[in-house]
C-alpha cells in the first residue's frame, strides 16, 4: 500500500498556507492519505541557523510574491497584521483534536490558516480560535482545555524534533516515499513524483 | 510592442543554469526577445546581506533539489567540483560579446552553462573558455584579450550595480513588464504572467 504524504507546515507561513490548499486534492488525485504535522519553525531555526525574511528588499518582495502565488492558485490571501503569528496554540489545538480524530484535525488546520492567511485575522486569539472551533462544530471549551494537556505540549514538541531530525530546515516540506520537497513552489515537482517521475538522485 | 523580458543570472548559480535552459523557448511562445544579464550575486548579497547556501541541512537538499528539478525538466546536470565559480571571467567574455552581437553572446551564454553545470567543467579556466569559444566559431584570442577592456569591466558592474537598483536580490531574476520573479521555480508564473495572468497586486 502507498505511504502517507508527509506534510510539515508551521501555521505562521504564508507558503505553508499555498501548499495547504493543494495538498488533500494531490493526495487524493493520487490515491494517497495526507499526514498533517504542523511544527514550529522558530525551533528549527534554532537549530538550523536559518533566517526567516532577512532584507529589506527580499521581504518586499515576497510580500508581492506571496499575492501573486495565491492568484496564481485561485486561492484567497490577506496579509495578516500578526504576522509572524505565534503558531504555538494553533498547533497544540490541531494536536488536541489529532488524537481524537486525524480528519477533523485536518478540517481545523484548513480553518485555521484560512481565517489567519485567507482572511487576515489572528488565530491565536482565543475569542477568534473558539470561533472557528465552533463553526466546525467542535466543543470549544473542551479545545482550550485540551491545549493545556500536557501530553499535547509534548506531542508538538516531539513532531517538531521528528521533522529536524528528518532535515526538515524550513516549511513547508512535503515527504513523498520518504523524499522531501522544500516549499509550496514544489508542488508540481510532488506531482511528478507522485507521477513516478522522480526517483533518487 | 511588447517589451523584452530581462534575465538575470550568475553563472555560479545552478538554478541560473536551469532558468537558462528554458528562458529563451518561453520568449519564443509569447514572442518576446529576452535580454541575457549575467550579473556578480556576490556583489549583491554584499549590499542586501543575504548569503547563499547557509547551512549543511539546507545545502545537502539544495544538491538534492537541483538533481531532481533538472530530471523534471529534462536537461543535463552535473554538480561541478568548482562550486561557486567565479563568474567574474565568463560574465566579461558575455559582455565582451554582447557588445557585438547580442545573439552571439545569447550563444556563448548557454553553452558556458551547459559546460558548467551541464557537464560539471570550470569554464573559468582559460583553456575552457577558449575551447567553448572556437566550438561557436568566436575568435578565442580576441576573446581573451577583450575581456580584460575597461569597457568591458565597467559594463559589468554597471549592469549588477542596475540590478541592485531594481531590487534584484538572487539570481535568476526574470523581470517581465517591471515585475520581477525570482527562482527557477517561477517560471510557470512568469508564463502566466506572459498569457495576462499576472497583474500588481
Amino acid at each position: 500500500m502507498a505511504s502517507n504524504i508527509e506534510f510539515y507546515f508551521d501555521f505562521a507561513s504564508p507558503y505553508g498556507y499555498l501548499a495547504a490548499t493543494q495538498i488533500d486534492e494531490i493526495g487524493a488525485k493520487y490515491g494517497r492519505n495526507v499526514d498533517w504535522r504542523p511544527i514550529l519553525l522558530g525551533a528549527v531555526f534554532k537549530i538550523t541557523g536559518n533566517r526567516p525574511l532577512d532584507n529589506q528588499m527580499r521581504s518586499s518582495y515576497m510580500r508581492h510574491d506571496i499575492r501573486r502565488f495565491a492568484r496564481f492558485l485561485d486561492v484567497p490571501i490577506t496579509f495578516p497584521e500578526s504576522f509572524p503569528v505565534n503558531s504555538v496554540a494553533t498547533s497544540r489545538a490541531f494536536y488536541w483534536l489529532d488524537a481524537q480524530s486525524p480528519e477533523k484535525a485536518r478540517q481545523l488546520a484548513r480553518a485555521i490558516y484560512h481565517y489567519h492567511w485567507g482572511e487576515g485575522g489572528d488565530p491565536a486569539q482565543e475569542d477568534a480560535m473558539r470561533a472557528i472551533a465552533e463553526r466546525l462544530h467542535i466543543d470549544s471549551d473542551a479545545l482550550i482545555a485540551g491545549m493545556q494537556d500536557q501530553a499535547v505540549k509534548d506531542r508538538l514538541k516531539a513532531e517538531t524534533d521528528r521533522a529536524i531530525e528528518r532535515e526538515v530546515f524550513g516549511a513547508p516540506t512535503i515527504i513523498v516515499d520518504g523524499e522531501a520537497f522544500w516549499g509550496a513552489d514544489r508542488l508540481d515537482q510532488v506531482e511528478w513524483a507522485l507521477e513516478g517521475g522522480a526517483a533518487a538522485a
